[in-house]
């Protein structure tokens, strides 16, 4: 991530809390072309909501999504006694493509770049058709749950990469809209790339420039997984990795449990494939612990992700929690 | 306007052809709530395809839309011979609301301001959702004719207004997208205002401030009724205005047809409500015909909007092309 060129301005008046990363894996049914899995959603919806309002001043969920929804033909009914907003945490939402995205991202090698190209270009319109439909849907689901939810796109927002690491990224829209009290919904997008025309800018990129930009409190990774195992968790044995240090010179070690022999996974080449990158997953997280900003990783919709989005991880992780925690070295 | 503050780096490289409104009303069923007129839609669509490339080189379109619609569940087939992409005109369309966003905008006051009412935070967030789920269907009809569509929203483009004029419009990714071979989409919106905290900012804005920013050959408003009329087009002896001509000072005249007495309108409070704000619609043409850019306004989806989407009315006005023509005194 060289050449940020990022307004002086550009941080928000009011502390983030957190960034959330829904995992394209935890919100969308993977293996069914363009579908949202509604019940994780619903409940993650859920449970940012309750994380963001603190429990004394949990009321009624007053809902923003007024718009037709299957089945409905009429304009819908809003009663909204209009009393002052709520102060709440402030939270920014970033989510990934899963079934969205995918399949026209990868069909016109929009990554590999090439806008002169008429299968580029082509597959560029529709792969952000395709994500942006997915994050109407998200901004609607958050909306109903009543979080003033906002989409914003990183092309429309202006990011720009330069092979393929980001070279521009004016935050300083998502930083006013969180200090008007909104929650950014961003994603994973096609955007122009300053050296190869265009390429695909992941959730992850755009979590981690987020993270050093604006300094929030801690960063949860939803997943489809309870955290990050030291082999495919599909494998017999395989054993999931509670807490990874990352020290000073960005390398890292797992904390707990104490693993045999060693305190560091060793990962081969194809242990690295299958695992969808996992040391991928943990070298990305590192960059973020580094910078003192606790790393959650965890499955979405359980009791183990409400914990996490909570905050209540930063004092104490309790034994019963499920999940990986990336953090600097104590 | 004032306060503009654009990056000096804004302008595109290549010129701009043609800034297009889709009005509310031409491409959404007006009364029928979040209803989209899809027929005059897809004509639209194929129209601006049939303007934006030479007859010499029309050929097959590619449909940039690989998304899921409604009865289809399995990935679409994508056949692209990966030739080169055709040369084409530059355009940028903007739309307005119609159907979409009015009901939540006016039931919650979003353009009077005030973030601090659950109502406005919460009306803010419905106007976004109705609104850019208007602009994806638009991109996705758009796209499925070919034609290079990425959508971009104001707010997240980062326009903000002061008291409802805009304060800062940051146009240089508009100008970057076109540069690329894209064709923004850009709507009204909902958006943040320095002085009331938040507005809603209207297409017709947009288009001033773009060609005034990115200079068009000409602009083309799409609307429901065959152009500007002398009274309501529904009373007896309407007469549609055929050319007005903008003069130096800001003021106008009707040009065509020659009116009984005076080629000034004469309208009363009256007729400017009913009209629907007739008398505004003319000044924000004026505005921009007085920068030297031809104003077209004509009804969607008939032979005449394709004439003027064509360019062709720069040289001659057919005399059986039935629109307004608004442009500076010759």
């Amino acid at each position: 991530m060289e050449h940020h060129q990022t307004k002086s301005s550009s941080a928000p008046l009011r502390p983030i809390r957190c960034i959330i990363k829904l995992g394209g894996a935890a919100i969308t049914c993977k293996n069914d072309f363009e579908t949202i899995n509604e019940e994780n959603l619903n409940i993650v919806s859920s449970q940012i909501r309750e994380a963001m309002v603190s429990k004394s001043v949990f009321s009624k969920v007053i809902g923003m999504d007024w718009s037709k929804r299957p089945g409905m033909s009429q304009t819908p009914t809003v009663d909204i006694s209009d009393q002052d907003v709520i102060e709440s945490h402030n939270f920014i939402v970033v989510h990934g493509a899963g079934s969205f995205g995918h399949f026209q991202a990868s069909k016109s090698g929009v990554h590999k770049g090439g806008l002169s190209r008429t299968l580029v270009k082509s597959g560029f319109v529709a792969t952000r058709i395709s994500v942006t439909s997915l994050n109407l849907d998200i901004v609607r689901a958050l909306a109903r749950e009543g979080i003033p939810a906002t989409g914003m796109s990183p092309f429309s927002c202006g990011w720009l990469t330069c092979r393929r690491n980001i070279a521009a990224a004016d935050v300083s829209m998502v930083a006013r809209a969180i200090d008007s009290g909104f929650i950014p919904v961003l994603h994973g997008d096609a955007v122009l790339d300053t050296a190869q025309e265009c390429t695909i800018l992941s959730g992850d990129l755009i979590i981690s420039h987020l993270a050093a930009k604006l300094r929030p409190d801690f960063v949860v990774f939803l997943t489809d997984v309870y955290g990050v195992y030291d082999r495919p968790p599909t494998e017999p044995n395989a054993t999931l990795l509670r807490e990874i240090a990352v020290h000073e010179d960005g390398s890292w070690s797992v904390i707990k449990p104490i693993l045999q022999g060693s305190n560091k996974v060793e990962m081969t080449a194809a242990a690295h494939d299958t695992t969808g990158g996992m040391e991928t997953k943990i070298a990305e997280a590192a960059v973020i612990a580094k910078l003192g900003i606790d790393v959650y990783i965890v499955k979405a919709a359980t009791e183990h992700s409400l914990k996490a989005l909570s905050g209540s991880l930063k004092d104490e992780i309790p034994e019963d929690w499920l999940g990986t925690v990336i953090r600097l070295a104590r």
